[in-house]
């Protein structure tokens, strides 16, 4: 398997998690947030879905540009059809994606860096706020979340 | 680099981000658990700890064996000093590993998967945790957190 693939079967291990977590979050916990100036559950959940596309785009281009879509919602629904169009957009922009980009140097705020670390770092980013979210989930009485990773096949 | 050294680094650009997290946390927050049955503050860091101590004996052993450290703890200097202790000895492990390691398949129950997805699974678990206690120590008042990961060299 080429390291991109890899890369790219990893970050989907998460993101699949994600779908099934946010399926299970009602319209009222729309909002919620467990201190002041936090992600709310919404905005938590775009976070994720648009910080991976904005890592993807840069490893893509060899430079990192700022997101512009709005991607406003209201409910619980919007968020999760936000991520969903999100998904297919990264999976797509996997799919362009040579091991020739991982090796590509470029910075991030200054940070210096080949792409397979960018990467990394955004499959990170993703797992770092998704275990903020199943908090969230808890918190607002959700119980019966699913595990965090797609486990590997059964024997 | 070796597959084995690019795996241990990427995995203390976290662990090193838990030890400065943990550095911010007072004793009256030991026990903080922002749900019924969830992990308190100290049990999450030390869970995440172990677990990356058994992902990495099971790596270099070829099979699982489930932890018989108790790891009591009765303030944050106490499982400030259990987190740095099993930092030492997984990377002391690590250096012990060979690329062979992460072909070698095994069993954990029942998932079937070579020891590189293992060690993954097992980083990605420490990401999770990790964003979750950011979430519990923000709930407790602190504000001036790290940054989730340790970044790349600046320019």
């Amino acid at each position: 398997m080429s390291k991109i693939v890899e890369i790219h079967k990893e970050w989907l291990r998460h993101r699949l998690v994600l779908h099934e977590l946010l399926e299970l979050i009602n319209d009222e916990h729309t909002y919620f947030k467990p201190w002041d100036n936090a992600f709310s559950m919404g905005s938590l959940a775009v976070h994720i879905a648009t910080s991976m596309d904005m890592f993807v785009q840069a490893v893509k281009n060899g430079t990192f540009t700022p997101p512009t879509a709005s991607n406003q919602f209201e409910s619980m629904d919007e968020v999760r059809k936000i991520v969903r169009e999100y998904t297919e957009k990264t999976r797509t922009d996997f799919q362009t994606l040579t091991n020739s980009h991982l090796e590509q140097v470029f910075e991030f705020n200054q940070f210096v860096a080949p792409g397979q670390i960018w990467l990394n770092t955004a499959k990170d980013h993703e797992v770092h706020h998704k275990g903020q979210l199943f908090t969230y989930a808890r918190m607002v009485g959700i119980t019966d979340v699913p595990f965090f990773i797609k486990q590997p096949p059964k024997k």
